[in-house]
């Protein structure tokens, strides 16, 4: 049964008086839901259109455009009105223009934690991803997989739900909220016992995840507005700056454009909690990769363009000099926010200032500040100083009073360890388990899905990707560490879940056993987290 | 006071009856012992000695001898006899023949873990890593810093105790075992409670441990044997093998002599355990830096050498494919044995081999063989069944009864809170402390020395560095659990630790603290650790 239709029948039989409420929600699939949300291909169709080729669904939904493998090109496109599908071997940061200009993307590496599976799943653009059989040649602007080549201009569609490339345009079906699906929210919202939030960085995300059910943002990745056309060549400037007095000038800017950010979305949040992380990826990401410039390089030396090419080696010497080994495990989130103060001096800032003008507008805002990578309480104390400060500073010019709680993130295998210590000073806790997973497994996401992983789920060795599904006997046991441990510190704390496993459904089981407060998931997930807390909260 | 001061001081007050053994054993300042069991530089002679430049003291001991930036050259020259300083920005395992052959090594990048380091260390040969002011250029063979250049031939001294480089032949001092060192010892033997073993991975290193007080082999890192000059080229076919047959053919050499290894390493270790760890690096170590493969790959079609180039591009290629975003958290050590079960296999064979060999001389061998980055119970279960049928084959085709214990190293967070599950199968557990605290703070060692760990010292935000000494809220209590969980399975299990905290005087006591059976150190460090577990079992 597709998910329409047991959506429909559930509604249905209790109309009918067959079943009770609880009784049609616990037989829902909460997992199908999703297809609901978004465009599928036209089953009929696809029999009508040749498959090129398959790689990994990294973010549902279908779309057809037309094939472009230059990102400048397709921002330009989108921008004019044509649909896009952009296909690059892999993305980063500066190419998140594009993103927004495109119908769907496509790469030809990485896993379903690249770059592009993650800002594609996070925009709700389909994405499939190290579709490794095809090969890309940006000389000559095409793509083969299977003796078959597009060129730059050929229609193509993607499903990002099944990661199958089809030749042409393939018709797609419009997703539709349904009044069924509606009636079975309602009561899926009123039977569950934990909240659930999104994970959105953008006003439209917010007001989607509110239309679905969402109520509060438990993840806004702030570096995500840092990827915007206006500003990523400011952050650029600001990691190249020599001068502390450059980089707090940069930074100043960078300030105003989040202020503006962080109003939009504490608006569209209006009277639910929004949890703000500050800067959580390592400086390197926002700059070009080393390779690639130093191609670049070349060619621009060979076209005697002496003045681009030397800004360019500047850029690569940085790039080189912040590289890292397991960027990982490397200088991020509340690392670079200790070692470069500004930086989070600046976006605590932002917040309060975003506070202080939504409070004079009678809008009830409700930020909270999140530090990610926290691995000791020191670490808190440190921030905590900072914003203190800027607390007193910003209530004084308003002469206000401002609440903006302040909590961490257990994503570092240490903080769970030392919750009692952290929740002195953290007033909410929230667990990043995709990178706690990774610490409690010792698994790079991006290396073992495409390397060992999938043997060891064919061996039997894990019943179960720990990256889809909670892994209850050591990530599980870790969080129940830290949920006891924090709690005893701080009876009462509020202790929700941002990571993937916020939106699927076994975790959600987990989370609601354990006694946490929310899960926060992609807005696209909203209604499975909502049904599977239903049915974690009715189950016997 | 020097160390050979305080040691001789304090067994003159025990023979003047000014102080007990134990008064005398706890005014020792066991750190400072190391100093006994290296060449110094002669305090008086460095005033008539330019300091060319100051890197990372990464293994101590000094020496002077030419500077030599090519690793075949230093090989050669090492071995015609002359006294060698490898030069070099970095080193890689097939440089490891070098390094025997070099009186010491100083490169100019890398922490206290990166390859050069480690491999120094277990050699006990002087070097001094990430040297950054030091710019070398392979192609005139020079090196400058501070305006000086050293040519190639050129006299230098270093001095891995504290990263000191000079220029010339600076004189330096033998070590000597004293008598009233080895008193000390004795009365140190004596009064400890937890075993002391060595990390060592040569016959060499058995005998040198075993000389100073070791008992036993913790560590034999079984992949330091595949370096070897007639090793490193056989491995590298193992890994290019394009068939399972032809793997398997490559590894039946590699087994012979694996075996022989093992024989003398077990001999020299006679009526102690020697704990050997089955292969722990990812593949990838194993082969050349690709960018390096890349410019050997142009020279090579520049002088049309063809098939040379082709050859090379082959292994590229296989260099890219295993070639990882964050390879400590990578396909490494028991994920490699599973992938690939050929490579353990052999590793197991040639164990019981030698077990079988030596009980047929009557020698009292005494092997372990333990499974590296276990994260799961199933890893576990897997390997031992392979495990068990080499065991009763070799037991049929030796007509013996073999007693070999199988066991797994703590490494990873997930292996310490399910030690429980895992004792069910291990009959004896290591920790390695290194592994174990980058997956606690997920801090990666290679990265966070060259970058912010630093300044987390100044700012105290961290009061130790966890890599030196024991993290005793974090990583040890994540030990304790470890040990609680797994002596409740197995009463009485043996628990060691294998890391370099084995040989750290702060770490020690907190493993005599938390009842483990034996710290295992770097051979040079044994005296220490046997003085500091005497100090943590007489303390009030």
């Amino acid at each position: 049964m597709n998910a329409a239709a047991m959506v429909k029948t559930s509604v249905d039989m209790v109309k009918e008086r067959l079943l009770d409420k609880k009784r049609a929600l616990a037989r829902i699939n909460a997992e199908q839901l999703e297809q609901l949300l978004h465009r599928t291909i036209d089953p009929v169709a696809t029999k009508s259109h040749y498959t090129l080729v398959n790689g990994i669904a990294a973010s549902p939904g279908a779309a057809g455009g037309i094939a472009i493998f230059d990102v400048k090109k397709a921002t330009e496109l989108g921008e004019a009105g044509k649909r896009v599908i952009l296909i690059r071997e892999e993305t980063k940061p500066e190419d998140v223009p594009a993103f927004f200009e495109s119908a769907g993307i496509l790469t030809s590496r990485g896993g379903k934690t690249s770059h592009a599976a993650v800002v594609a799943r996070g925009m709700g653009k389909p994405c499939i991803v190290g579709c490794s059989d095809l090969k890309i040649d940006y000389q000559t602007n095409t793509c083969t997989a299977n003796g078959k080549t597009v060129k730059e201009g050929d229609m193509i569609t993607i499903d990002g739900s099944n990661g199958a490339v089809y030749l042409g345009d393939v018709p797609t079906i419009e997703p539709r909220i349904t009044t069924d699906f509606k009636t079975i929210l309602e009561w899926a919202q009123k039977a569950k016992k934990i909240g659930v939030r999104a994970n959105a960085d953008t006003p439209e995300g917010a007001k989607f995840a509110r239309s679905v059910g969402g109520h509060g943002i438990g993840l806004c990745r702030t570096e995500r507005m840092f990827n915007g056309r206006d500003r990523i060549g400011l952050f650029v400037e600001m990691i190249m700056a020599e001068t502390i007095t450059d980089r707090k000038r940069v930074l100043t800017k960078l300030g105003k454009l989040q202020k503006s950010d962080f109003v939009k979305i504490l608006k569209a949040m209006e009277g639910y909690p929004v949890t703000i992380r500050l800067l959580d990826p390592p400086l390197h990401e926002f700059l070009p990769d080393p390779e690639e410039l130093a191609g670049k390089i070349r060619t621009l030396e060979q076209k005697k363009s002496t003045k681009e090419a030397a800004s360019a080696k500047k850029i690569l010497k940085r790039a080189r000099e912040l590289a890292e080994i397991n960027p990982m495990m490397g200088h991020r989130g509340v690392r670079v926010g200790i070692t470069y103060p500004e930086i989070y001096e600046m976006q605590i800032r932002a917040v309060f200032e975003a506070a202080a003008f939504l409070a004079g507008k009678n809008v009830d805002a409700r930020p909270q500040i999140m530090i990610p990578q926290v691995s000791s309480l020191s670490e808190l104390v440190h921030i905590k100083k900072i914003y203190d400060a800027i607390k007193k500073e910003i209530q004084k010019k308003y002469n206000t009073k401002l609440r903006v709680n302040f909590g961490t993130m257990i994503e570092v295998v240490r903080a769970a360890v030392t919750a009692d210590e952290l929740a002195s000073t953290a007033e909410f806790f929230s667990f990043g388990t995709n990178d706690l997973t990774q610490g409690t497994f010792s698994f790079s996401r991006e290396d073992v899905e495409g390397k060992f992983l999938p043997e060891y789920l064919e061996k039997e060795i894990l019943g179960r990707n720990p990256f889809q599904s909670i892994d209850v006997g050591g990530v599980g046991g870790l969080m129940e560490i830290a949920i006891s441990r924090g709690r005893k510190a701080r009876p009462k704390m509020e202790i929700g879940i941002c990571g993937e496993h916020g939106g699927d459904p076994n975790s959600i089981l987990f989370c609601h056993d354990s006694g946490l407060s929310y899960v926060s998931a992609s807005p696209h997930r909203i209604p499975i987290a909502i049904v599977a807390a239903a049915q974690a909260a009715i189950r016997k």
